[in-house]
């Protein structure tokens, strides 16, 4: 089994090539051609932790993918970041260990900020005013760093808590070209920008239906596990499109879980993002449509983004 | 993170400490004081090979386990083993990742022998007139080696479908100081002894119930999937004391399922080995008695011989 380290999965990393493989893997996922066991879920509540282990195989592939990935929020007391993680890329000819790639959860940020552009790519008006971000960390410089590539527009608008973290993005934004406004106060992002990713670990809703403005695209990436959420459930319903990754796992703990539960939305709304891509579903008609996309993050797109790195990696 | 081979793992292995770790794994498992999520599986039915991930942890323990488990049984023709594995070991307190055991399913096959070495030590007749031994591959010799320390016994009678197999046991178990007796008429094997283990992959009974002596004590550790099977359900409900690893586990696939399937034991009648082993149940009462002990194999084992090895090789 050959050993990669982040330096090395980053060096040979390609954007454009790996998204492809992404958007392959969302429509194996809607088309059932993939088995994704149950995700394997511990709490270490003494050490205010968790880990998840996704795997996925999709019908066909050289290749399946374990992935382990860790929060430890206390780690930063301990000077260790709270993230960590792993994919072991296995042969699905002969069960072989083929590679460790020891990301460190780089690929984990970088498939879900790919699923990003893919929806801004699908969603995003024609004509983008601003870009929003909510949220400063890793996240949010990533998707930034990724919408690029499907818009022109370099002027950003960026919410965040802390002073010192707004100043630190907006450094970063600047460097990649973008004109920076930053604020405290998440209306104002609605009111200036009309594609808004949202990138937080919040509980509570950030983002209310009545500051968005017809003809906006939102992409929330947050709420990843049960209790997070960063959209009003009355602006998930307001969507003329729901787009989910994966409509069993957004109905547990998307951002689409709390309109479901609230009744404000019916599951038969949900359209996977799978669905989309293969043309199967219609996504934004005009440009006073809201549209949103509820990205959980799938095992598939852990095996899709492995399978790429290991083989830009043995090339 | 560090990286072990199988070569240094074996290196370093010593069962005499490891079985006493495994034993308070089974005593945490049976207390409820461990995480298991459930198992994730693949099967790959092109390439006739399946995969599986168990996790475990136990509460207070440093470190947390993952463990992937291959079988792919037409690797033999590509001059490969059929099965492959190895175990990650993370911080409970950190989640970093430790430690990679490239055991190569050395470690699992191990703990499995261990196991059967537990319930003998606990179950077996106090004479052990012959070992029977059900099998003829690495599990067989692994289980008859563990036995050396819970009988002075050194008489083995041993089933196999095919004398090269036969062939090639007897002259490892003469290496290891056993009298050897081979057959292919595994009525033989329940007539001359009664301390039987069956290590087979079979798929339908091979030891009927009427063949059974009294006071025989038999371990199945085959029966580890769905539709696997090595012992009569008739001579599992003519057990006195039907020992297993996990109630939950075995009731879906051990040889307790097909009993219990049909109906011919009870569910109540089902100990755990770590109850067992807490004392908070009865073993064997008399040397007339008929004790079976059905082991499918739990990831708490794996967290715990991970978690020994992973101590032995950094001393």
């Amino acid at each position: 089994m050959r050993v990669f380290s982040k330096a090395q999965i980053i060096a040979r990393f390609n954007p454009e090539l790996a998204v492809s493989q992404l958007e392959e893997g969302f429509i194996a996922y809607s088309e059932g051609k993939v088995q994704v066991p149950p995700v394997q879920g511990f709490a270490f509540k003494g050490a205010n932790g968790d880990c998840c282990v996704k795997s996925a195989y999709i019908e066909g592939s050289p290749t399946f993918t374990v992935k382990l990935s860790t929060g430890f929020y206390d780690n930063p007391s301990k000077g260790l970041p709270s993230n960590d993680g792993l994919m072991l890329v296995l042969s699905a000819h002969t069960g072989q260990p083929l590679a460790l790639l020891q990301d460190q959860g780089w690929l984990t940020a970088m498939r879900t900020a790919l699923a990003g552009r893919i929806a801004a790519r699908l969603l995003a008006p024609a004509q983008v005013k601003a870009i929003g971000i909510l949220g400063t960390g890793m996240q949010a410089q990533m998707q930034l760093e990724q919408l690029r590539a499907v818009t022109d527009c370099r002027q950003v608008i960026l919410w965040g808590r802390h002073e010192r973290g707004l100043a630190a993005y907006t450094a970063f934004a600047r460097e990649l070209g973008f004109g920076v406004h930053s604020t405290q106060d998440a209306a104002e992002v609605a009111g200036a920008a009309n594609l808004i990713v949202c990138t937080t670990p919040s509980r509570q809703a950030l983002l209310h239906s009545d500051w968005v403005q017809p003809g906006t695209h939102i992409t929330a990436v947050g709420a990843d596990a049960p209790g997070k959420q960063e959209l009003d459930p009355a602006l998930v319903a307001r969507a003329d499109r729901i787009i989910v990754d994966a409509i069993a796992q957004c109905s547990q703990y998307g951002e689409v879980a709390h309109a479901l539960g609230s009744g404000q939305i019916n599951a038969h709304q949900l359209i996977e993002l799978g669905t989309l891509l293969a043309g199967r579903a219609k996504g934004r008609e005009h440009d006073g449509q809201i549209t949103l996309a509820d990205l959980t993050g799938v095992a598939v797109q852990d095996a899709q983004i492995a399978s790429y790195a290991l083989a830009a990696l043995c090339t």
